[in-house]
């Protein structure tokens, strides 16, 4: 291997050098300081637990993205976290136990096995909130409303698609349906690839109630305007768990439209929502496979844990939704002295004192002030040190 | 294994839960800024590399304390960093190759296989700055100096003591000494342990130039006050290359005795600079054996990334910084309402736009105002939303 590409990076790892780190800090501060303004407390889970700390309750496809590492101390297993939600559930259940709904937030990196689109990252700056607590539309409201503003401040908020669904409309059909646990796998197997063959096979070999065999052929293509709810309302009469959930997503169609948000269903969509039992939501730009952000309700994850508490939030990745912004330049002063001039020093202090960006000038070095990203100077005058344009 | 032991995290291995993580999070802010106005730019190396990236020109200690995992992409064996100063040297000499001075900070998690000290941890929130391409008193001086102002905005830089030193005293005197490589090794790891009778032994078995063997035997226990530098001058008087070193290390002290800071001298130190060159230093609060902060010089950590630029920077364990702070209570306002009602919700946007903490009571549950640290509540009145305290 030769010396350059020695250093080139693993696929999916990238480095973020000055100028868009400075975007994607302001953006971090500006996005907890509304989580903390909405009541979300900012936690920092640790990047690494043991495996079955980290894995439980989580779902199957996490555990894949996982990657596993041996405790030296203890010869555990250990994992480095791929999603930091479970980790906050953990959290939730187990270290803060309050009987209040407990709001949390976080912005810390994950690290996955492989990215989740081809070209994407393997190391998410994860940002998102979780809400414990509570279950029902106010509290799914409060997470999309939130999610919406932390998208404004990236300046994104009119440009998205809000995709949403609701994973209790599958899951109340298949309940009726009577299916083992290797069928309703299979099942939902074939919902996250949305294969169409294979659904009718499955169907037509099963002796399944009332129309529930036309449903679960129908609710994978039930997507797009909000006008999909009303064919739904007709297939799943029957089914009342999943006409519940209908009505859940119906309540926040109904306030999301008002605020002028471009809505997309999609009420069979079960692919990376693996933990959800509720609403489930994902904000895209037009045209892109990834999401920006997402979330939805996963009532169940705390049980693993030795307390069930019903629990909403999203996640995004802040070097995503920094990725629109522009860096503004650096103002500075170029300061040509030694610290060991007590004179000078004190007039580097004063400035910086004052706010102002102030660079030594090091002796002998090319101190480029362009480089340095300065327009002005600290220069010498007869009665002090003045500051004057480059 | 119980439930209750399942959820344990991992020795070494933290959760920052709420009102810590807000102080960490207020000192990361402030650390940052102060970088930011001193000139050093913020970047966030990645959290892994390919391990020969992440490793070399490093030490052989790093190697110990980096965690493997494979690369599923590419079979490639790649690491997560234990330390990231040699990340930021990296990328200075191979993504940003400036010729004038490059200033570079960082905050972010890196993780060690086990803990610097019994008790410690092995997840630091690495804060730091690395000064590239200047080697001489002024740029260590700059570092110094930004470390006892890191140390400010903690509220430490009375109570520390800085432990100076300079490995160059003992580069500087081997070098006189015409040994191999395995000796060279031998007698660091005899200096890194302080074990007197081996280093008694190595010296006797030696034909060594000049007064070369009394200055080894005597080199660890030069520490102290300043005065040790004069005996030091006494001792390496036949040797320039220490001599050069001496020179600069007092330098340095002359200005830091001026600043008021308690200073250790040791002119022997070994211990933990893996890769340093010249003048090194380390913080410490009175009686603790992990150091607060360290850093120094190392001037050829770029070579291997093939560019050699001097060098010079220090890190510390944000979390240890912020362990003497303690957090301000949460000022807030409960709001019963509804989001889907428009004119409660405009109200609560409003507070918030004015800077107000406002949490929801969610229908149903326990919405405790004590634990939601709320003090006042927005309640309905005849012409509209008011606030009350609670």
């Amino acid at each position: 291997m030769n010396q350059e590409a020695q250093w080139l990076l693993p696929d999916g790892v990238e480095e973020v050098l000055p100028g868009r780190a400075r975007v994607i800090e302001q953006l971090r501060r500006r996005t907890l300081d509304l989580y903390q303004q909405w009541g979300y407390e900012l936690v920092f889970p640790p990047l690494i637990e043991f495996l079955e700390s980290l894995l439980n309750g989580a779902g199957r496809d996490l555990e894949r993205e996982t990657f596993k590492i041996t405790d030296q101390l203890t010869g555990r297993l250990m994992g480095v976290r791929a999603d930091i939600t479970p980790q906050v559930a953990r959290m939730d259940a187990h270290s803060l136990r309050e009987n209040a709904p407990t709001r949390l937030c976080y912005c810390s990196s994950a690290l996955r096995t492989r990215p989740a689109v081809a070209g994407g990252t393997r190391l998410p700056y994860q940002i998102g909130v979780e809400l414990f607590g509570h279950a029902g539309a106010d509290s799914d409201l409060e997470v999309i409303s939130l999610l919406l503003e932390t998208l404004k401040l990236s300046g994104l908020d009119q440009t998205i698609v809000l995709d949403l669904g609701h994973v209790g409309l599958f899951r109340g059909l298949v309940e009726a349906c009577d299916l083992s646990e290797a069928e309703q796998y299979q099942l939902e197997d074939i919902y996250v690839r949305k294969a169409k063959v294979e659904l009718e096979s499955f169907v037509a070999e099963r002796n399944l109630p009332g129309k529930a065999g036309e449903a679960l052929l129908a609710l994978p293509w039930l997507a797009g305007e909000p006008s999909v709810l009303e064919q739904a309302r007709t297939l799943l009469g029957e089914f009342p768990a999943a006409l519940d959930a209908l009505t859940e997503l119906s309540e926040l169609v109904d306030v999301l439209s008002q605020k002028g948000i471009r809505l997309h269903l999609d009420l069979g969509e079960l692919r990376g929502y693996h933990y959800h039992t509720g609403c489930v939501f994902a904000a895209y730009l037009p045209g892109e496979s990834e999401p920006l952000a997402k979330g939805g309700r996963y009532d169940q994850i705390g049980e693993v844990f030795g307390r069930a508490r019903p629990a909403t939030g999203f996640s995004a990745d802040l070097k995503m939704l920094a990725a629109h912004l522009v860096a503004e330049s650096n103002s500075g002063i170029l300061a040509e002295g030694s610290l060991r001039d007590v004179k000078f020093a004190a007039s580097v202090a004063a400035l910086r004192e004052q706010g102002e960006r102030v660079v030594l000038a090091l002796p002998g070095a090319d101190n480029d002030p362009q480089v340095l990203g300065c327009q002005r100077k600290l220069v010498q005058a007869e009665n002090g040190w003045v500051i004057k344009d480059i």
